[in-house]
């Protein structure tokens, strides 16, 4: 049976993002992501195929939503329901500690 | 958008457990549980049809593992990735302080 510990991770590199899948299925996917002053790049919009729950566990961060008009401040134990192909991107993490992301992936 | 925040809740009543979906698809649910000393009633199993995978965020809990001879203590952070219909009981939580999972049933 796997067994691990989320908040037992590599520190990301400065600027820069870490993802490790912890668990997954055909249709389903578990990843924990830790960035340390990482955005997404300029004009990039993730657009996914599945809906994505994801949550800030520790750190702090910035996600923007298409066509909502300010990012969304999102402090630890802040979670937020994306659906399929709602665009959205990293827009600020911050750069003084790790911010940890729980994201599961599912249809 | 749906959003919340996984460590807002009502405090669980001692010895209860109180359970909320997050999210949740036709095949996919995200739930949190809040426990105060609560375990699973003696003799019981818990046989799931689908994947759990399951962590505990804060707190402390011991879940044993039909067929292993001693239950699995979990603190924050501590993760475990539970086959379908491997059965399994929560043999303990801490009776001092709130203990918050994270579960994904997925198939």
């Amino acid at each position: 049976m796997e067994s691990a510990n989320l908040f037992r991770f590599r520190p990301a590199p400065a600027n820069a993002e870490v993802l490790d899948v912890l668990a997954e299925s055909p249709s389903v996917s578990i990843e924990r992501i830790v960035s340390r002053g990482h955005r997404s790049p300029e004009g990039f919009w993730y657009d996914q195929d599945r809906t994505e729950w994801v949550v800030v566990l520790r750190g702090r961060a910035a996600l923007m939503i298409e066509g909502e008009t300010s990012p969304r401040m999102l402090d630890p134990g802040d979670s937020l329901t994306i659906p399929a192909h709602a665009r959205h991107r990293v827009e600020w993490t911050d750069p003084d500690q790790d911010t940890v992301w729980l994201a599961v992936f599912y249809p």
